[in-house]
């Protein structure tokens, strides 16, 4: 496995990759802030068996941390994480500090609208833009066929193929299934701040968009009523603190009439909840699909 | 030479292109609004003699023109234009519809502050937001290695490269000098739009460039000395209305003092104009270099 530090280094070795593909062959991409789990060796497996090449890029980006976010604590460990790269496969990692990122103040902001003005795009001004920023310059840098998403971050996946849309950027978006834990806890890095009794409690958070499903598979029932079905699940935990709890269409992530059926929707439905057990913020989702949706295709 | 008209056209075109290549051989790319002239020839003839393949796009961007502007009446002349580009070399054409290239509302922006912020950017409010995003959808639909810009529009060429930096676009850009009208009028589509004594006092525009560049060799002088000398060689014109005349360092377009000798400035200093003859605005511009910046390289 390669590994690679800089810009230059990356450039030369992704050069020579495009000069070894045959036709068809391809480049797979995995971006990641690292402390890799599960959920990123998942998506590393998929790229490893679709391309010829697979790169993965470790990178803690500050430009979509707010001022008062987890950039600093942010968990770090390089050594596993290539250890885990190297056994799924990965050809190549690309390991930049922020300096080689970013040399000087960027000027330029890769903007997207509409798909970021809810969910984690509400509670977290500026993070997706710095996510559209990173990933522009990552897609430039590793020049991928194809990139890889967890769908755990569902609104990311939404912008970043309505990005790679609007700008005609020569990457294929592939979106793969959230991992979970046996308890259905979904698979993040920050699990690692949880105190034992917040671990315990988190588990809420699928059981919550679990109970949403079947109350829905049982008939008509209105977002509203599936949104606060949710929040008081969630509220059975005494250390969860709600940010929010939202059915919104997707992946354009507007809001449906608050008082029709669900089944009547026209779009899939993403439910997206966001907790905090104490400093820690953990979110998680589930798409729903209306039965007229089914109907319809 | 290949007329492309959709994108997937122009994507099978160029990984075939990219297939051939064979190593360090290089793809060129100038993208136009058509009306080709002279200046546009020149930089094709400079792509075809520096790369394996060159590409043209002639595509009259409704996002770079505001809602007062001349889009609806951008002169166009597709037989003439593939008349020249065939004459210069070129190897390809893309020739895209409105639709073709905004099939909905983009809802993604590119967005470069700092060198927008004067000149053009100030006049042509949300222009380079629409340079910006056009050329990112060019640059990812026709993969160059290298991109050619003339001078004329100095400004577009530091927005530019600017994105193309921050962003890590895998291309070269590469300006190129302005091509004038034996008088000095730098070749503009819009020269079209001129009457003939319009266009009899165009050329008071490079004429007033030549002065301030001739003024600096004789020695000492403050910017605002300089810009003077400009406003008042244009206003013999009298069909000339200024929009403006700026002396600004490049390529970061950011003012230098007004009162200090432009010898001791410590980069390139573009002297730029916008000027307006009837409903028709013609821009000019002229680098000049302080001689404080030749002893300090």
């Amino acid at each position: 496995m390669i590994l690679c530090r800089t810009i230059p280094e990356l450039k030369a070795a992704v050069a020579k990759w495009k000069r070894e593909l045959a036709e068809g062959e391809t480049i797979g991409f995995v971006p990641t802030m690292g402390y890799l789990h599960e959920g990123h060796a998942s998506l590393m497996r998929r790229s490893v068996a679709d391309n010829r090449f697979t790169a993965v890029s470790i990178f803690v980006n500050p430009m979509q941390f707010g001022p008062n976010e987890d950039f600093d604590k942010y968990p770090r460990n390089e050594e596993r994480d290539l250890a885990i790269a190297g056994e799924q496969g990965v050809d190549l990692v690309f390991l930049p500090s922020v300096e080689e990122m970013y040399p000087k103040r960027p000027l330029t902001k890769v903007l997207v609208s509409g798909v970021t003005e809810r969910l984690c795009g509400a509670s977290r001004p500026g993070h997706f833009d710095g996510v559209g920023l990173v990933v522009s310059k990552l897609f430039h840098l590793v020049q991928p066929d194809r990139a890889y998403f967890g769908m755990k971050d569902a609104q990311q996946v939404a912008v970043i193929k309505q990005m790679t849309e609007d700008l005609n950027f020569p990457v294929e978006i592939v979106p793969c299934p959230t991992v979970r834990e046996p308890d259905g806890l979904a698979l993040s890095s920050r699990n690692v701040y949880l105190t034992p009794e917040q671990r315990r409690q988190a588990v809420v958070l699928s059981q919550a968009l679990q109970l949403a499903a079947d109350r829905m598979d049982e008939g008509a029932v209105t977002p509203a009523e599936l949104t606060e079905l949710v929040k008081a699940k969630i509220g059975e935990a005494d250390e969860a603190a709600i940010d929010y709890v939202e059915l919104l269409t997707y992946p354009r992530l507007e809001q449906p009439e608050a008082d029709v059926n669900v089944h009547e929707a026209n779009a899939p439905l993403l439910l997206a909840v966001a907790v905090k057990f104490g400093s820690t913020r953990l979110i998680d989702n589930r798409l729903l699909q209306p039965s007229e949706v089914h109907a319809h295709v």
